[in-house]
């Protein structure tokens, strides 16, 4: 089976950019150190400091349902919504090169 | 310095996702033997199979312009045009965790 990969958009209010990066950073470390998590990288857009991407890969569906469970993603979110410039545009992917 | 992170989302036509496919997955080798080029790696999205993203990571920036001017992009670019259900969406980012 190939991993899931998935690419989340997250964008903030433009004055709540430097808040939702604290708040983002903050689930990285966790998120690694949950089993089946391959790789969870955090960036930030070089012209739009408001504009952040996850780029992930797990395991498996079952190791990304248990993420999104997981305590510091719940809480992430309920902290993070009164900062979002939109919804997240968050999808998944399959690696095919 | 920090390495240069791209993320190209870039979409077909509903019917033309398969003959897009094959013009993004021939990009990928001729890309990963350019100087400067750590990972380049082609999604195709599972709920949607027009949808392709590609993430990228490039040594510097003049890694990454030399690879836009590089003669497999031009012609895959000319080659997609039709293609193409929508502008490709292209952003460079800052891993920041």
């Amino acid at each position: 089976m190939p991993t899931i990969r998935v690419v989340a958009h997250i964008k903030a209010q433009p004055d709540q950019a430097e808040k939702l990066k604290g708040l983002l950073t903050a689930q990285v470390a966790p998120t690694r150190s949950e089993d089946g998590c391959i790789s969870y990288v955090l960036m930030q857009n070089n012209s739009d400091p408001a504009d952040f991407v996850f780029v992930e890969e797990w395991r498996d569906l079952n190791a990304l349902k248990a993420h999104i469970k997981s305590p510091h993603i719940q809480q992430g979110r309920e902290a993070r919504a009164a900062l979002l410039g939109g919804e997240p545009d968050i999808r998944l992917y399959t690696q095919i090169a």
